[in-house]
């Protein structure tokens, strides 16, 4: 992510605490969308400031430094994922295997949303991470082992109920599918199109499902 | 990729047609580790400029402009790779799978050499491709088919002698394991470990192999 140009000429402060907060979180909002579609090192923080309308001397107003912002955002797409997963995956309306197929059909809703243009913010920081803070290094390693165990939990269930073959490790098949599901993302962005993220769901689903 | 601060103030011409073409390779070698590294965004052309001393104003007498440089860059890659593929999997010493695995432990010592801070140049630049110039897109893709193609001649190969279940299509899972193998390479840099790189491996050949 590139810098503001000018250091830390603070900026007017805002008027109220509402105002403070809403601001706040259109730039965490604005960020979130940036960071999935381009990731850390094609963001300028004068973009997102501009997107906000927020003038460009009171970034610091509302993050520590750009670190501290990048780590939030981190954290908040991570809290939006998990509660997506939590909604999807646990769905007692459907069978675990229905729910895996539902992640598979709600990911390609989202991404066909905005034309293939958005990826995984966590996917994209990891390909970046050379680039990064080197603290962001374990918070992405803590969210894929949190989605993973959310998967897992969802494998196991199907497992208990006879929908995946018998000797299926399924923390083991969660990582794998985590492992692949970021090469689909990866991919369907490139080619502007859902089929990667259907060719690997059926790949994955041939391998584990009975 | 970052501009060259400076637009087109031509620096000295080089002295000699050998040296011109050492100076270019040297500069397409430099960027090739630059994007397996850090991708296109991250990499400014004046850190390549001084990474083999060349003097800031002289890149546009080695190439026409960064978007010729990143295309070439995408090219040799792709040349060295595709080398690389046919070295492993055309190699008749070995069985058809046991080349797929020769591949896989090929990619770990790779990344092994960098200490995992080097992945994929295909893979790194089509995570970015909403800042790429559009007709990399085209270049991106076919490099994967090519890839595909390649992969998919060996897994017929061990189909044809029982090694893999009967009903494979080849082509569709060459297809997904590069899908797949991309988001491992991704993991494998963010986790500093050769782990998803097993790990994919593993899953994907026991859902085909024999």
């Amino acid at each position: 992510m590139q810098q503001t140009s000018k250091k830390r000429p603070r900026g007017r402060p805002p008027k109220e605490a509402a105002g403070f907060s809403e601001t706040r979180e259109a730039l965490l909002s604005a960020g979130v969308a940036a960071l999935t579609e381009k990731g850390f090192s094609a963001t300028g923080i004068d973009e997102i400031l501009r997107r906000v309308n927020v003038p460009k001397g009171s970034f610091y107003h509302y993050f520590k430094n750009k670190e501290a912002f990048g780590a939030e955002l981190i954290e908040r797409y991570a809290q939006y994922f998990s509660s997506k997963l939590d909604r999807i995956l646990l769905n007692k309306d459907r069978s675990p295997m229905e729910r895996m197929d539902d992640f598979v059909e709600d990911a390609i809703i989202g991404m066909q949303r905005y034309d293939f243009t958005r990826g995984c913010l966590v996917g994209n920081l990891g390909q970046e991470m050379g680039v990064l803070p080197p603290a962001y290094r374990s918070l992405l390693v803590e969210v894929f082992h949190d989605w993973q165990m959310r998967t897992a939990a969802c494998l196991k269930e199907a497992s208990n109920i006879g929908q995946l073959k018998h000797d299926i490790d399924c923390d083991a098949a969660a990582e794998y599918f985590w492992i692949g599901w970021e090469g689909a993302v990866l991919r369907a962005k490139l080619e502007q199109s859902e089929k990667p993220l259907r060719q690997f769901a059926k790949g994955f689903f041939a391998g584990y499902v009975n």
